[in-house]
């Protein structure tokens, strides 16, 4: 039965290590997948980053050769023009046209940029990420190494205490056996000294001699099995110092890997990962916020255009364009007759008389239209203020369209209707228009 | 010969008037065709105008539509995976992971960003570039009706002065006419009155009579004369006034065309077109504004994210995310045989003794380690710092890629070459892979 009990305890303890062995064991290989995992999301993720900016470098390219032919198609269109040759030779330009060939120069600028964008895209960007999936790969292999030796040394850890404990508990095991034995020796000697307290005097001699004999036996087992039991004894209390201080070596290897070695692991998986993915995109943005910078420079050109955007040096340029046709005419010289001269008119007096009456009623008339016109120019500049005023609106800011909301699943849609209303554009046009027909009513007399 | 030279001179006055008429009348249909051409220029213009933002609004759209195809492509890819499941529930991704997903949220929105230009340059820009045609349509229809007014009056004017220099030759010729008539009739007068100065007693009675009654016809018709020339000079005087006044109202009717009606009939033409080409362009400059700004608001929300690619945190949440795999078993215990007690070994000498001289040697080696480890941990931390550095070296600014001349027709071409010369990524990527040989030889003895 102590047997059987014995081997039963055994059983469970070691059966306990032995799950919790088979536990770690398991987890280690769970690490490993994990790992493994983590880096095909990674190669996954990285393989996702390159076709997505090879899709987009196409994406890019086709744009930037569609703005090249945009431009392309107007710039030959206008090279043969008359203003083209103008603007090559003094570069003194309408304001409009001026405007327009920005225009055209903006979108060979947005062709260049996109082209150069869609070309570190490809030859840089995504070079990035294929070297970044390479190492992420090659530094998993490394830390694969490096955990088969780690769990290795682990599991040999592992069955020393296994070991160490199951010696243990066999010298225990016959300590007690020893000891329990040797208890059965002084129960022995101890009936074998009570018989012997008997009355001597009622034993024969024979049976006497038997008897010490028999003490002496008993006593030589019974110092054999002291000597066993001790010398057990002494083994069992090495085994257990041996199985405790291998205990405390196992839980803090056990411990070490945990919390030291499982986080080195996991850092030699990701050696220059972040550091790398980092540097590939910061170039993506360097290329976007230097596109952004190109293009802001761009418009910014074109709106100073626009602000010199001028009738009056226009007008002066048109007409110097046609000297001929708006150089005023000589004057209209008196043409004497047949050497006719003007002298101080000492004139009769009814020639006298007619120009004076003349003269006033010229002066008269002069007063009136003095009067009329003092009128008809306040009311022609009030009707071209107001002309002014109605085209010079700022109804240009189209902000409002471009406004995202936080979320980032969503986005506002395009709103056409808000920032030109139709029918609110056509009342306005005919507003202008009447105002313009007032206009030329007044100060032409259309 | 008299009449023949009067002729002779009177058309040669004319001619020239009429001369400088007809080079008027020549400038007046040249300034027309000026206006009209520029009209025409202005027309061609806006529709060139009209057809670029046309196009360009087709390939806005077109690259919009394809950046939407690639992010709804990566999108619908990573919708179904673990990461997003996650993401959609608390938000807390790996950080390449977020950024990746805000890449695609930049490609979305950069792409309703180019459909909302490509909408504002349908439904308004050339919306506006269409009215402001007509309206310099209108405007130069107009110019037209005050030109066609202005021309007749000047023509009237010019017409008169020509009808009164005309009458002013005529009178005068008349009046000289009158006035040779008359000193012919007073040179007759002076032959009589010489003739009848001869001694009276040698002529006749009848011849005395005779020559009375002539003296009398001749003074008569030298006093009609005197009569007819001096109403002939009166009108020759007042003609030549007419004429003069003419003379000046015509020079400064021609003046005042000249310097101010004509100015008056380009500012007519010109009535809004710049300022509504402003507008119109401002609508293009604000569109392109806005979608700068909205690309760069993007562009930093995924300069955030890259700031904040960190391993320590994705270690953690990666730990998290298989808690079973990384949380540390539980510890080893001592499991006694028997109901074996560990007490305070009073141990047996030969127990303790070896127990002493095992710590002592393990107390040796340790410090042995200890001295290793050091020289490990600094060796490790030294190649670690290099990889460090090799992998976080700042070379991603691609600027210099998007540099344009000043000169507006040339652009730099792109410059893949200088941005990643590939002999010297080779060699960089060599030495970071002997740095890492060299870490895992001296951290893990691989």
């Amino acid at each position: 039965v102590v047997g059987n009990t014995q081997f039963s305890f055994a059983f469970t303890y070691l059966s306990g290590y032995v799950l919790l062995s088979l536990e770690i064991r398991a987890q280690l290989i769970e690490q490993q997948k994990c790992l493994e995992q983590q880096t095909e999301m990674r190669v996954q993720l990285l393989q996702d980053l390159q076709d997505f900016f090879r899709k987009k470098s196409e994406i890019e390219m086709e744009y930037s050769r569609n703005l090249e032919k945009l431009a392309e198609r107007f710039m030959a269109k206008t090279r043969s023009t008359k203003d083209h040759q103008q603007y090559k030779k003094d570069q003194n330009l309408l304001s409009p046209v001026n405007c327009w060939y920005l225009l055209l120069n903006q979108v060979r600028r947005e062709s260049k940029d996109h082209a150069t964008l869609s070309d570190i895209y490809l030859n840089n960007v995504i070079m990035r990420f294929m070297q970044i999936s390479e190492d992420s790969t090659r530094m998993f292999k490394k830390s694969k190494e490096i955990a088969f030796q780690l769990h290795e040394d682990l599991m040999k850890v592992l069955n020393e205490l296994y070991t160490v404990m199951k010696t243990y508990h066999m010298y225990h095991a016959e300590s007690i056996s020893a000891e329990s034995k040797l208890k059965e020796a002084e129960k022995q000697e101890e009936k074998q000294i009570g018989r012997s307290g008997d009355p001597v005097f009622h034993i024969r001699l024979e049976e006497r001699h038997q008897r010490r004999s028999s003490v002496k036996k008993i006593e030589k087992m019974k110092e054999k099995r002291q000597a066993k039991y001790s010398e057990n004894k002494l083994k069992s209390i090495k085994a257990r110092n041996e199985y405790l201080l291998t205990l405390e070596a196992t839980n803090a290897s056990v411990f070490k890997y945990y919390i030291h070695d499982l986080s080195d692991l996991i850092d030699c998986c990701d050696l220059g990962y972040h550091a790398s993915l980092n540097r590939a995109l910061r170039t993506y943005l360097s290329a976007e916020y230097n596109l952004e910078t190109s293009r802001h420079e761009g418009l910014d050109i074109i709106e100073n255009a626009v602000d010199s955007l001028e009738p009056r040096s226009d007008k002066q340029r048109f007409m110097e364009m046609y000297p001929t046709a708006f150089c005023p005419p000589m004057k209209f010289e008196f043409q004497s007759h047949m050497g006719d001269e003007v002298c101080q008119v000492t004139a009769q007096q009814p020639v006298q008389a007619e120009l004076m009456l003349r003269y006033q009623q010229l002066q008269s008339r002069l007063a009136t239209l003095k009067i009329e016109n003092e009128e008809v120019k306040k009311t022609t500049e009030a009707t071209l203020q107001t002309i002014q005023d109605m085209v010079t609106i700022e109804d240009y800011d189209v902000s409002e369209c471009f406004q995202h909301s936080r979320s980032t699943e969503s986005v506002k849609s395009t709103v056409s209707e808000t920032y030109l209303s139709k029918p609110s554009i056509a009342k306005r046009r005919a507003n202008q228009q009447e105002t313009e027909q007032f206009y030329f009513m007044v100060c032409w007399s259309l």
